[in-house]
């Protein structure tokens, strides 16, 4: 179903490859031998597609697909038309991205310099990279192995990325050292001076930053995100860390590895936040506020005030999320009542 | 007084012109022969002015306006001044819009391309369009007639356009169809893949995103602004809908016909937003809620759950707006009690 | 400490230099001849460098630092480790901006502009002046003196910069007036077409944007901020303000001196904010707004209406801060007694 103007698609795959390589299992052998040409949402599949349901609320529109194979809990697998037939996996979302990289491998750039990209002297561009057009590579830059830098992106002087990075279109990249696999998406900024100014008694003195920003291996920047550099020290996103678009880090923040940070997020000066935590869409923190190993902030939260790690918390100012509906319960009876 | 660095202007027109094709009415027909060359705010707007008031807010600047005419509402049209003539109107900011596009007609673009600019083979540009300075038109892109790509725009491969579109500044389009007479504003960016992954037992996997932006007629997008492409199927924003700027929108989102979405919402995966809804500035909705047609939504609402067509709500939870400014004023009781 | 891949310092230099240049005192005399090579913050700084407390949350941090020496206030004084030299300042962190301003000067641009960059015919460009890889300088446009355009950086035409500006990499500048030490940052969209609209009785209709924008002298612009021209009329940012990344300003608005607005602050148009406000992360304003001169607002605070100069405001609807606590309080204690 993917349009061919913008994919390449490998398979058909049969279904038993499938269940085998996504971890599942047939609810009837005899579909092994189904061909699968390739993945589709549960209302656009068809008999040769592959599809998946993560999310009761979608049980009427599977209850309606005409998908050929369908990714399932087995919980649910009762709820399928008699004729899709179903692979049964613990976890159908992670079944189907695995399902998803067999017919969408991602695959190195082809490797090569548009003419119209700018690469001064000095920088080291390995032959396997691609830079595309009208991108700036500058003096001192150290690029890895396989990278691929997007049209009117800019690396400034000294960056350095490690082996398969992906830099978006009309990225920016200042002072800032990038690890390995690390994707930036188009119009990111990483390594922009920071926001840091005393109050002198003319007005605000500005104050020269001059740390970077670290990025450890296989991280992703969403689009239009901006990652300042630290005033002295380091920004500092760790290891395996996910940012969506528009999410705004200040200067000397410190993300520790494996956690995701959804839409329009923003992390003030100096905030930490420890492994694996879980920030939901437009989340503000505070600056110098800490944020505990696996802590989970649901949507627009507003943090003042360290967290302690592996609690779920909601709210401006964020408390637990128990807490918060229940404050929501009190004061709707608040006005039932007036 | 638009400053002729910037801006064309058409005219002189009489006030008894305007009127006529801005839907008013003259106060006193004797000032239809006055000559208008140009539209201004009431305290900027000198004796050939036109001006209007829309907002019971400025009613102190409008009695101190030096416009020549103003365009208002028959209720207010007792608080001008003397020296202003009148044109009376049902709804001023609506004749005002009209009046506005008799100066400053929108122009098609002066044909061309930049000799800098980057037009791949296999891609279909027509001489009526014009390509700025570093654009990248990719293998593969089909215009419409009378496009405009701002400089250093990127159309990735496959992209189409209708006609009479226009493309901002450094604007980046992957992996989508985008209608006729779309507006794309100067760094949004288009079709990017979207923030997607499983969680596995050795972290998340990515899921590749092989489903598309489409983008019917009349669409603006505004500066800065992301739009991801669906996981598998598309993200498609309904005809004549108008999004501001920065706002995220992520895969698998629909949004219907005629919406209004202020600066910074931001939609979170698989939401649906139905007909003329109007979402005001920094609404979140989390993943998978579906807002129904005509919903209006104050601005910074979060929702985390379906609302009914037609109700307008506000807060976080968002529910019907007299519940919350009753909540408000519960809430504020009970510090008074206290 | 600083990464010399990214940054050249001056110096080093004595500790009496410095305690003279930043208005701090020595706590001990003899300390003056220490030779400071470099600032670092306290984790990382060593015997050679300079760092600065000024939050109490990092008390413990300066127990162990090995810095050879640290601006701080008296009171704290006695917090510090013994081998580490004092420089007793009122405001430690002014002080420190004016230390880091020592060995990291602002210096103008290396003169010359890139080959791949393009200055139309009929702008003005002064010799010391840089123009980066692949800028455009449309017709008309004027830079003062020593202006840094970066990479891929847009200047429509007409656009007016005063002397020592810079404009970060792919930024946008149209129809727009900019005083002089003005500092776009990357990716900012300013002069863009306004979100306005009328609503007519076959949908909007777009009202044509004849405004413009006007910075003042000494303002910076974050990354990716976004600000409309006016609809008539002009958008002003006043003298000294600041606006961090990701802030959103609509059509119209006007921003007294000294501001200061926080990363992903949204203001509606024709929303009036007066001299030395401060704005805190994610604040909205709706439309026709006015905030007094010298009003605070906290982090992700809403405002729907006029609010008074000098006043501390925080919450959805902003209230005063002490009432929004005592409301917080309130709340707590209602799930308390249910």
């Amino acid at each position: 179903m993917s349009d061919p103007r913008f994919f390449r698609r490998a398979g058909p795959f049969s279904l038993a490859q499938i269940a085998e390589a996504v971890g599942g299992e047939l609810a009837d052998d005899a579909m092994g031998d189904l061909m699968i040409a390739d993945i589709a949402p549960l209302d656009e599949a068809g008999p040769d597609n592959l599809s998946f349901l993560d999310n009761k609320k979608y049980l009427d529109v599977l209850a309606e697909t005409a998908a050929g194979a369908c990714l399932i809990a087995p919980a649910m697998a009762d709820r399928a038309p008699e004729g899709t037939a179903l692979v049964l996996c613990r976890e159908p979302y992670l079944s189907f991205a695995l399902a998803a990289r067999m017919f969408y491998a991602p695959a190195p750039p082809e490797p090569g310099t548009a003419p119209t990209a700018t690469v001064e002297p000095g920088s080291e561009v390995p032959e396997d990279c691609r830079i595309d057009h009208h991108a700036v590579i500058s003096s001192g830059v150290q690029l890895g192995a396989r990278c691929h830098v997007g049209a009117g992106a800019y690396l400034g002087p000294g960056v350095t990325l490690g082996d398969d990075c992906r830099v978006g279109q009309s990225a920016t990249l200042e002072c800032c050292l990038i690890g390995n696999r690390v994707n930036v998406y188009a119009g990111a900024r990483i390594g922009t001076e920071g926001f840091g100014f005393a109050v002198g008694p003319e007005g605000p003195v500005r104050i020269p930053h001059t740390g970077r920003v670290i990025v450890e291996d296989d991280v992703e920047i969403g689009a239009n995100s901006t990652i300042d550099r630290g005033t002295t020290g380091d920004t500092v996103i760790g290891r395996g860390t996910m940012i969506d678009n528009q999410v705004q880090i200040a200067h000397n923040v410190k993300i520790g590895r494996g956690c995701i940070l959804a839409g329009q997020v923003g992390l003030a000066g100096s905030v930490q936040v420890g492994d694996f935590a879980m920030l939901g869409g437009k989340v503000g923190v505070a600056n110098h506020v800490k944020i505990g190993d696996g802590a989970r902030l649901g949507a627009l939260s507003g943090v003042n005030e360290d967290l302690a790690a592996g609690g779920t918390y909601l709210g401006q100012p964020a408390i637990p999320i128990k807490d918060f509906w229940r404050q929501v319960a009190a004061i709707r009876r608040l006005t039932k009542r007036g």
